[in-house]
């Protein structure tokens, strides 16, 4: 019989997916708002990442009702702490979105981004939304194989912010020090979305399995 | 009287006080490391910051061994979780000094900071100090007052951070593109110190008042 703590449960399940979903469209409209230096798709990102936040808070609000009313203990307990955490981490990759935004606005009408390094930036626009799409998947299904899965788009993303940082230092760099400064930031902002994602589909492991993998940091900087 | 769970209360207090300390003398002696070249100092800060990663640890089994064993309610409840959130911030700004530690192990035997950018980068390097110092105080006095002053040292990490920018982007840097990416990451790193130092005090600010200063954004970028 279901009653209201597990619907409390699974509306949160069902919102941390909701999370997942807009910080997937705010990275790939980032991407566009950075590759096209489209002020448009910028600004509706920047102002799109109150929805995100707005969600953490109606959830924070919830989890500690549930705490307070239903003195939930072992699983129970474990899933709405975990839940906070997870929905800390989708709020900072919306955060995160949002200054690769702000990096396309700030240099309208130009692009931040050189020709030379479009290619690799545009993939890792791609790695980040199919690795939060993963971490949506893998709330909703609790699919521990797939959580794997983001361990490999986070080492692909870890490898992109390499060859990005490769290309910076190549020895011939045209485009200036602004242009510099605003890839290597932008190159961090995708990396640490990518760790966040990570983080997500891992504390559903540790959900599921009761396991957390200690070696693993997902807050660990793959800075060069 | 104390009972058990009050004592559980007093003893998070503590470690995270604690955990302040230690993150207050990472930065500091990351600053060391980078600015004077010191390998055996990076090594040091790297390597300690697991202490902070157990302390944490211990806290999140403690929150929830009082939550599972006390069932607390109203006040108690939201200070425990808070709680939580005040470790996290903490723990992550372990690993922000940390950051900074390694980019001066990479760049060893030379600094990694030019000497025009070494006056800035110690007084950012101080104010992260005294911001963590002070947020330290606050867990433990619950001085809404002190707490106040965060705010003002975080403004003073911000002008730091544009003058950082500014002089990366003077139209004169002779020191290389490797430099000028070392630079903007560490940048980055000790803003974001600060902000997680501010998001500890506002914590506090949070369980005296009852209220959260929702205009306040700890998260956001300053980046130029």
């Amino acid at each position: 019989m279901r009653n209201a703590f597990h619907e409390g449960l699974d509306h949160t399940s069902d919102q941390l997916v909701e999370m997942t979903r807009l910080a997937g469209s705010a990275i790939a409209r980032a991407t566009t708002a950075l590759l096209d230096a489209d002020l448009a798709v910028a600004e509706s990102v920047i102002a799109a990442d109150e929805q995100i936040d707005r969600i953490q808070r109606e959830l924070d609000e919830l989890a500690l009702d549930m705490l307070a009313r239903q003195q939930p203990v072992a699983t129970d307990l474990r899933t709405i702490v975990t839940s906070m955490r997870m929905s800390a981490d989708l709020e900072r990759m919306g955060d995160l979105a949002r200054h690769v935004a702000k990096v396309a606005r700030r240099r309208y009408p130009d692009s931040a981004v050189p020709a030379t390094l479009r290619a690799t930036l545009l993939e890792m626009g791609q790695v980040a939304e199919r690795i939060v799409a993963k971490a949506g998947s893998v709330i909703a299904s609790r699919d521990v194989a797939l959580a794997v899965q983001l361990e490999q788009d986070d080492d692909e993303m870890d490898r992109l912010h390499r060859q990005l940082f490769n290309q910076l230092l190549s020895g011939n760099w045209p485009y200036g020090m602004e242009a510099a400064v605003d890839i290597t930031l932008v190159g961090r902002y995708y990396e640490r979305f990518a760790d966040h994602a990570v983080s997500v589909a891992r504390r559903v492991v540790y959900l599921v399995t009761g396991e957390w993998h200690e070696s693993y940091d997902p807050t660990a900087a793959h800075t060069p």
